[in-house]
């Protein structure tokens, strides 16, 4: 763990005020500075350059599904997952200081939060025009310039651009929550209750899948995600990501990472990491 | 199959000039009168209340992933898929009629469009600013209200809207390909090539997901797509989509429905239906 280290950096998907920097925050607390990157690429090179000793990235929200660039970064990169974090997914409606609800013509913010608001701004705000923006972060940025305007976003970016929160909490299913990965250049010794990430190929044939998933079923590691993504060399054409419970380096996983391995074409260990405390 | 009706009303997720209506012109060719919705949930709704005969919705990209809406509804409504269509997905950069690629100042585009097409941005127009449109048929339509602008979008929208295609192919990734579903009130009967999507849960412990596949893999039947999502009751509970082949219609297949039913706390048959020609 972290614990001894006093001065880390943290590189996360920026601008200031997105989930990813709460998402770092709550995992760093003050241990770390937290730099803001403009996009996953690059987070990954100032983790491998040695600029960050950190990145913090999203990989699956409840409502969206995977974040696929993220994924695929994983699958491409050698960085380890070495945390992950799990953050609730809190939208506010944001506006100047001085704006009231009633004078409000215009919702800016990126179209997913746009969606996941939808009741609160057909209720409420039925003739506001939407406007898409690149993030939440960059709605609540886009303020200052536009009259009679909200963004939709998180309180910290209310603070961050001297914005007020009009309305807290609109997003219509309170079960939104985004789980971010840590990534470094190792993984994290065993704790007392890890998750492993891995990926990995099999020849497209009934029961090859499940010939590897018996492996770990065996030997009852629980596995808690698996996803089928197509690769990018032929549409259609799959690897599995799948997460089970346990760390790399107990016996136990180890036998079923070798068997595993004699039943696929490749499989990569993405990293082994303390379970995100809810 | 639809060959011997003429008359066919297909909902598709709009505005005119979206790749869904170019996987609904695709599948139905001169055979339907499309129509544009606004939101996946109108496409059931229209479906639902016998004002369409068919939808037309996204299901899954292989740059982005699965299309989380999509999935949500098949899993709460009860219409059947019916057919499926994979569609490459081509970016072309689109401006107005006197338009020349050295005055561009502003690219507009859904976000993930942009991201699709960041290499060609960076090279051709380093300088250009960014802007966010809740679609890229969307962002084709607004070139007529803003100067030096282009727009990331289909070539059929470019040609809907009265624009130009200035340069084709613009894609990072020439693997880029969407999967749409076909939805209506029933699925199909068998064809030569058939694939079956299901949904299903099962209790949270180890092997409990191997014992379901099994059912499929030791009838021979090949699992084509696998994907947890977490519910929408407690986070990072999971469903798993799964498609097969085979027909739900073929003995085989009821077979090894009824055994998973056995092993799973629910399974809904989404739909069988004719696999898409590539």
């Amino acid at each position: 763990m972290l614990r001894e280290v006093k001065e880390l950096l943290a590189a996360y998907l920026g601008p200031s005020g997105t989930f990813c920097e709460e998402a770092a925050r709550k995992y760093f607390g003050e241990r770390a500075t937290l730099k803001p990157c403009t996009e996953l690429r690059e987070i990954w090179d100032a983790v491998e350059n040695g600029e960050a000793d950190f990145g913090v990235v999203p990989v699956e929200n409840t409502t969206e599904g995977s974040v696929v660039p993220s994924l695929d970064l994983l699958f491409e990169r050698n960085l380890k997952v070495c945390g992950e974090v799990e953050l609730r997914i809190r939208h506010s409606l944001i506006a100047k200081p001085d704006a009231r609800l009633a004078e409000i013509r215009l919702v800016v913010s990126h179209p997913q939060a746009i969606a996941q608001c939808k009741r609160f701004l057909d209720e409420q705000l039925p003739l506001a025009t939407k406007k898409a923006a690149e993030s939440t972060a960059k709605a609540v940025q886009m303020l200052a310039e536009i009259e009679h305007a909200a963004a939709i976003g998180s309180d910290s970016a209310a603070e961050i651009y001297g914005m007020k929160v009009l309305v807290k909490d609109i997003e219509d299913n309170p079960r939104n929550f985004t789980r971010f990965f840590v990534i470094g250049g190792g993984d994290n010794p065993p704790s007392e209750s890890d998750r492993t990430s891995i990926v990995f190929s099999v020849a497209h044939l009934p029961g090859t899948l499940v010939g590897v998933l018996e492996e770990l079923s065996k030997r009852r590691l629980n596995l808690t995600k698996i996803e089928s993504r197509p690769t990018k060399r032929t549409p259609w054409e799959y690897i599995f990501y799948v997460d089970f419970e346990g760390h790399r380096s107990e016996e136990t996983c180890q036998e079923a990472l070798e068997s595993m391995r004699k039943k696929t074409f490749f499989l990569k260990v993405l990293g082994s990491y303390p379970k995100a405390q809810p």
